[in-house]
């Protein structure tokens, strides 16, 4: 499977999606492992699973610390990433003196399968072939990503969490830990979130995907053997993308209706204002480090997930008799993730007597509060790690 | 000017924007006027104004209703549309026993300056050449719309209206009419609008641009010389958008994570979710009727609006010793013209003591609320306009 490691000669393909994966397996520890039962009913062999770790394993093995990340981040929570060599993406929330500590906690981060920073995803060379993946990888859900990093889990000899945490779809996967294995979460922070997709997200995302399989460029998928990239696709997936993860106070305070670089309108239809310079750096900044068939893939399994479907329906029977100290977060303008798909969580949780705390976190950051430097946020983790820790016998 | 009228031989433009205008043009008055200054400095010698009218102009010239359209509508406010054969985009809003009555009322709507239904825009052959104007065309203002229109009413005989109305956009037409024509507007019912184009709103249209120009098809706006359509990037662009005039409260009522005929997940990327579906109709339908340059045009008119920067900043100063008696409504769940933005242009109309009524209606129906059959919006308007016309002397 690991022919796909080799940098490409094609210098299109080396600007593009292969190259990335390249990096970022360098750049990380990674592991082949397998069979894997999808929920669609396909099983893979085998997978990759490439991820980070920071800090040591106590001795007896309680100081674990999962941290699952949100739909384009990766395993590089607080080191640099290996294509924009910008820091770490958790790195207020993980590091020295931050809430969770390498020098206390044994801090695992791994990239989604499906995704395109390492583990087995879309890019992967199919089994048999000479040719990735691309369409025929089979659609992956947020329980099968959880089940790769249970396997991950087991491989690094972690047979119980101290805690699993993570934001927006890091949060979904932090659901899914607590109510497929329960046994091997002591605590669970769940930020920004929802127990299951709802319509509007789901609209979100298909408006993306269509940007991406609108390009000609996207050829089906099959866009590494053609030797070109859809990233004018993927570029305005991800400026639709980003509108949704800002609030609009935040647009208004950061941009207003301010002109780019100039004291008049022009008239035409390049960047006037500040918002659509930016909107476009970010989507020419997404398309250097990320996989337009991954994005398919990884917005897709958001789609798809929907906890209490699991259960006959019911959110209550997910978590019925867990063990689980559960704290959930969520912030006041965040319109992507609101505070009411918190609250139906926290509801849930309540009705079946789980120990549970919640804070919905005043800013005017929107969903993107989540990865910021959020005072609020960073003392309400590091509090409860710090009770979760004394109840767990860790040393303070 | 009008060379362009006569249907196309290519079966692809065929189906595209030329045979649209042609039709709107046969279901339309029309009439050729000009000069028209326009506020980037380019001088129309001449353009074109595609109406609708319903009812008689009174004796003393005092009945006349003009209705200004949002983005994507037109003239056909209550008749059907030439293309869709739908009915009239007002029809709960004007008709017998309906708040704007052609039994009472001299209504006027007429496409915009810009639009692609019958007024000179990007798709009208540009003057001593054979080619439309496409991308040369100058950009338009809301300013400019609004004084196309008093071009029309002057041809029209009509000096002052009883009335003008709209919402969305049609509300900055109205806003516009007011401040630039104080004298000529009796009275102004603004609905589900914005004194200025928020930073959010203009990301969102900037999504919309970029998706269309993202398509090949679309040839740098020269698509009807190529015989092609930017069909998918427009398709893209109105599915974003679209998810903008609903509520997310709407959306899942309607949709929810409701499958699309089937009664499990398809594991693809074709539409498994209801939602999907619909917007993939919307998308689709709304190409057959639109033409994507026109729609980068109207958008960017409405990114430019704001009246206040129009008065040295104050929107105080826009009303300033205005006669117009002013009706104002919002709907609770439109997040894309929330009533915060209402709220500031009534606080603007109060500061300088303007006759102004403000009603913020609930509905959970999101931007599209004043498109729709919404009973209180309804009774407002009729309830105003009876008042309006006790003090305008017209026959009730």
């Amino acid at each position: 499977m690991d022919t796909a490691l080799s940098e490409p000669a094609s210098p299109v393909a080396a600007a593009g999606s292969t190259v990335v994966v390249c990096r970022a397996l360098a750049a990380s520890q990674h592991v082949t492992l397998g069979p894997l039962k999808l929920d669609c009913g396909v099983t893979l062999d085998a997978h990759r699973v490439a991820f980070r770790t920071y800090g040591t394993l106590n001795a007896d093995k309680s100081n674990a610390v999962l941290i699952c990340h949100a739909l384009t981040m990766d395993q590089f929570v607080a080191d640099p990433h290996p294509v924009t060599g910008k820091p770490g993406w958790g790195d207020t929330l993980v590091g020295p003196g931050r809430p969770i500590d390498p020098a206390k906690h044994f801090v695992i981060c791994a990239n989604v399968l499906g995704g395109c920073m390492g583990s087995t995803g879309p890019l992967d060379i199919r089994p048999g072939t000479s040719e990735p993946y691309n369409l025929s990888f089979p659609v992956v859900t947020i329980g099968d990503m959880v089940r790769a990093q249970a396997a991950l889990l087991d491989h690094l000899g972690v047979e119980s969490l101290f805690c699993v945490t993570g934001g927006s779809m890091g949060g979904m996967l932090v659901l899914q830990w607590a109510a497929t294995y329960p046994e091997r979460v002591f605590s669970a922070i769940p930020v920004a979130t929802a127990a299951r997709h709802s319509a509007q997200n789901i609209a979100f995302h298909e408006v993306g995907r269509q940007a991406i399989m609108a390009d000609p460029e996207w050829h089906a998928g099959s866009y590494i053997k053609h030797g070109t990239r859809p990233a004018r696709g993927l570029a305005v997936a991800r400026m639709a993308a980003h509108i949704t993860y800002l609030s609009e106070a935040a647009l208004q305070r950061k941009f207003g209706r301010q002109l780019q670089g100039k004291d008049a309108l022009g008239f035409g239809f390049d960047a006037d204002f500040q918002v659509e310079s930016y909107l476009h750096h970010q989507g020419k900044s997404f398309v250097e480090r990320f996989d337009a068939n991954a994005y398919l893939y990884i917005t897709r399994a958001m789609d798809y997930f929907d906890l209490a479907a699991q259960h006959g329906g019911s959110l209550a029977t997910a978590f019925r008799g867990s063990p689980t100290r559960f704290c959930l977060m969520s912030f006041t303008s965040d319109w992507l993730f609101p505070t009411a798909e918190s609250r139906e969580i926290v509801r849930a949780l309540n009705s079946v007597a789980a120990n549970v705390s919640f804070v919905e976190v005043e800013s005017d950051k929107g969903h993107d509060a989540f990865l910021l430097d959020e005072p609020e946020m960073l003392r309400t983790l590091a509090g409860f790690l710090r009770g979760a820790g004394n109840a767990r016998g860790l040393k303070p």
